[in-house]
């Protein structure tokens, strides 16, 4: 089976994905001048961030299929998994940003995080699985420490949010932050 | 004339269908906290099952091309048709889920289902067509028992939407569940 | 310079039309049963024309770099110019549909459709311009008889609309009948 | 690393972008005739200039990457950072349009251009280190006059935006004619 259409199809959704969401940028209709695009400084700031993490996980999703070499019927749906909790980000930027980043929606937040570090995770063991651990893959993936890492301090945000919802946003930002760095892993390991 | 294009024009429609259905969860402007996306709950849920039915299609189109060697004028048509019928799901899975699940509604998300099982169906007579009846196309395909089943339990749902709607949405479940396994025909006898 | 990414953003821009036209059937949020839809049947209609419509487009678009060996600046452009005006089609289509097929609205309608068959033909001379008119490419082309035939159908529906609107719609579906067939000329006697 | 997914990806997101542009051209539901579309032309004529844009980046970007031997994480990166500042257009030329070309929203839609300049000019800087001083992509590049002119007319718009309006539409307009040309650059000294 070939990866081509795989990345394709994955590269549609995610360009789909982070495009939509500036459609919640919805142009002022009242107001006058920059007092009327100030209420739209929440939105803005959230539609940063969330194309920062859709932009990571494209770019961690490049690096991990180009260490590809076959594709399973598994490893098909662990993709559509991870595209399907990927799908709602739009969703709860849009939630968090307007309804005035309430605990329960910052909260939400982190919660689909998490579920796409999880859904990436399961994704990353059944390319292992398909290619044996022995594979440079597996090698290169190793133990995926910074994996694993960012979905405890997601499940530590969405706990924060109900105490103080910054302390939750601040990590949303340090986690974007430790991986804004490409997957020197496999660009390291593999790809060189 | 070369498949490539039909794969990534197909690849291009779903990944935007699949994505858009997301547009029905619309963020909400009133209430607090839980209570005000308890709303949203009957959508969420049509749009995981519609997503599963949209990435199996997609899966199972895959496939498909995968053992595609010829693609001909009917061939592009008969596509383009059963992307017309999966170009509705948005509209009947945000009625089904909004319209409160009433009969109607119902019956027509199974009604577009069983088209676009109608529309693969004639899609895999035009590829035989194209192929030969001796082709490992065609003996992979079989009598695609799988196919013809789904197609006569859609009109069973819709018919039984109008005495309970949760039996035919057990079978729009149910029928998920048996083609959520891709095509084994094809992956077996073809691509390994 | 290569045609594969000239083709991958016509695909993209294509397949993103043929699907929002769809958002124009918008979910209804009142009456009950099918009374609730039969409302969207005029947009139903109209956007199966359409449909019918932007997928001739592709599939001709399709024949059409078939057969293409160079791209230039020229060509480049005149195929933006043509996705201009496929891109209006899903406004005039919802107008034509939703303002209750107005005299204006129809007339709209096939003024765009015009605008794309002119547009078709220019790309089709800067083609043949790169090419050489002693290229198969060209003499595959011919005279172009259905495309000119074409825009003369739809200046006299244009003129139609405001005598009887069936009259005009009745020539955008014979226009659509006709060209459903693919390109026949670049089918037969370059792919083969 | 293989540039292929980044063009697809760009592709795919300047795509959507030039597409969702159009449906701030809202169907009209009230008014007869061609008197209730006439509120829709300078929604239609910011379309038509930032469809001329987006139009113009996707033609560079698409010789840009042609010269491309290697991507970097860092080429990565500032290509994302270049489609964000692309996907605020479809929100600025709304907020021109429909603001009724207030000295802010002008301004702001200068704004977002000089960002995607600089973003471009940021690309091909990460583009240039990664291919040396002396790769033929460096000396095709070259100064990149056009590319510093574009940015300083846009300062120079922005600040007229608040003087006369028109002065700054004027400025943006003769910008896009400038560059309307392709890249004649790389198409020269590379390509052929």
């Amino acid at each position: 089976m070939h990866k081509g259409r795989l990345e394709a199809f994955s590269d549609g959704v995610i360009a789909i994905l982070i495009t939509i969401m500036v459609l919640e940028l919805k142009v002022p209709h009242e107001g006058h001048g920059f007092e009327a695009i100030k209420p739209l400084l929440p939105v803005f700031a959230s539609y940063v961030l969330s194309f920062i993490y859709v932009g990571i996980y494209w770019n961690n999703h490049h690096h991990l299929l180009q260490a590809t070499q076959k594709v399973s019927g598994a490893i098909l749906w662990s993709n559509l998994h991870l595209l399907f909790w990927l799908s709602l980000i739009p969703f709860t930027t849009g939630w968090m940003a307007e309804g005035h980043f309430q605990s329960e929606a910052v909260a939400l937040y982190g919660f689909v995080l998490l579920m796409c570090g999880v859904a990436y995770f399961i994704l990353e063991q059944f390319l292992i699985r398909a290619h044996g651990t022995s594979s440079s893959l597996a090698k290169a993936l190793g133990s995926d420490f910074k994996g694993k890492i960012s979905v405890l301090l997601y499940a530590l945000a969405i706990a924060l949010a109900f105490v103080n919802i910054w302390l939750a946003v601040a990590i949303y930002v340090g986690v974007a932050a430790i991986w804004f760095v490409p997957d020197q892993r496999i660009e390291g390991k593999i790809t060189h």
